[in-house]
């Protein structure tokens, strides 16, 4: 199934999009694509369902982050051997955390904003694992079955907020507009194996980043795991599992976004997404 | 006023402590300490009720954490020069900023977990500011305006997952239990001066941390301001202000806690926890 939400933003209902690519509305069936309807019980109601017996939605409303009820999005740094390298930063003996503010979460093609005082905006696709259950202490082995789903991610990131201002990446990650996520959330059973997925983004038209999740330094099992060591994760928690190369800080020279640039990112079956950088 | 929350983990009730020292239960008029309700409008509508019509709360009901709907906790680090001197670091040149994920929140009372494979938890009173309302590139001339009270906060650390894996200090900062706030969100009119505070901390009866909130390095408008330019804060969003000096890590030989082991703590005006040691 692919779950997504539409509407203004603060105020979407929750759909699902059918074979066909037919918008229909779920909000007669639930409040929202969060908490307990991510849950595999929850799934499986919905996926009882027949769609075509849901509401086609009219016209083509805004799409907002696809999962709602977010609590936390700790996030996987340097993850991709060869990101890592571009950064010029060891490969990490274990996974990187750090966290983007749930406040930055925005819909696939809201427009990003660039914050005052920032030179240094900067792209990064990714896959991001969405949580459909009560997760703490989880084996590598049952990780799997913690997963709702998975979606698209951009990781926008302020370079000099992340790094040059007194560490904690956080800084650089949380501004509003940071975190598009979506259009949809497409089930765990949909996705089959999450090692096997081409991403790719262009920054105005031209190809940036090119990657494939079999070059997953930690993949998702033990992501899951790992997280769940250090801090217990909710339904509808959100983590993004790194950037393959191909960033603006990587290159040389090195290239950032301006008002009026604009992004395309996509992954293998999770759809893709379209933003506009503006000022903030 | 004093507001907090009342009850059983996750069905807290708000209430509000009087003159006398009497719990009252506030369920009548809001549905939880949280958003809108923090909002200076939403606290003058508090402020003129008589709290001797307000039901009584029998017993002695487990607090909880004394804000609700809390969607995150950006954290200062090293905000007290002679704590940033016992840790070995540098005064910072600006605030650092790391985070608390939100299921960290506990009560006052609440037993606090000590990780699996943890052998350095320690302990930090702090003052926590609790955001009013939504706050986004405010200054620092008009950002008392957004606070609605201050309170108590543990931010209990594990030091080991804090420094030593790879970075990012949210990995020992997030463990369910590692944020117990309250007993209760003291408004900020009642608080005054933030900037003239004593706190304290106890370990098994002996005092550890002695400090006041004169000696911050980075001064309460000023993190709101700061922490705003970076992040969107959300009513009911809570910023723990930094340590004094007394942790564990910078004991010699350092001090770490064990399950049976009991923190108390307290800031003046505030109120003070008491949390035991458990085994997660």
């Amino acid at each position: 199934m692919k779950l997504l939400r539409y509407g203004d933003k603060g105020r979407e209902k929750p759909g699902l999009l059918d074979e066909s690519g037919t918008l229909r509305d779920l909000s007669g069936q639930v409040d929202d694509i969060a908490g307990e309807v991510l849950s595999d019980g929850g799934l499986a109601r919905l996926r009882e369902l027949d769609p075509a017996t849901l509401p086609a939605v009219e016209g083509t409303p805004r799409l907002g982050p696809c999962v709602g009820g977010v609590s936390k999005i700790p996030a996987i740094g340097l993850n991709y051997s060869d990101h890592a390298a571009e950064s010029n930063l060891p490969v990490p003996s274990e996974p990187i955390i750090f966290t983007k503010a749930v406040s930055s979460l925005s819909g696939p093609y809201d427009d990003v904003e660039r914050p005052r005082n920032s030179q240094s905006l900067d792209w990064e696709v990714e896959l991001a694992i969405v949580i459909g259950k009560r997760t703490k202490y989880v084996t590598e082995e049952a990780a799997m079955d913690h997963i709702a789903g998975f979606a698209v991610m951009n990781d926008v990131s302020e370079r000099e907020f992340q790094a040059k201002r007194q560490g904690q990446w956080t800084k650089g990650k949380s501004h509003d507009t940071f975190a598009p996520l979506g259009p949809w959330l497409v089930t765990r059973d949909e996705v089959g194996d999450p090692h096997v997925l081409d991403l790719w983004l262009d920054v105005n038209g031209e190809r940036r980043q090119t990657g494939n999740t079999r070059t997953l330094i930690f993949n998702v099992p033990f992501i899951v795991s790992y997280v769940s060591q250090f801090m217990t994760l909710q339904p509808g928690d959100v983590i993004p599992t790194g950037t393959p190369p191909g960033v603006g800080m990587g290159m040389n020279p090195q290239q950032f976004l301006n008002p009026g640039d604009v992004m395309e990112l996509g992954i293998t079956g999770l759809g893709s997404q379209r933003q506009t950088v503006i000022s903030a």
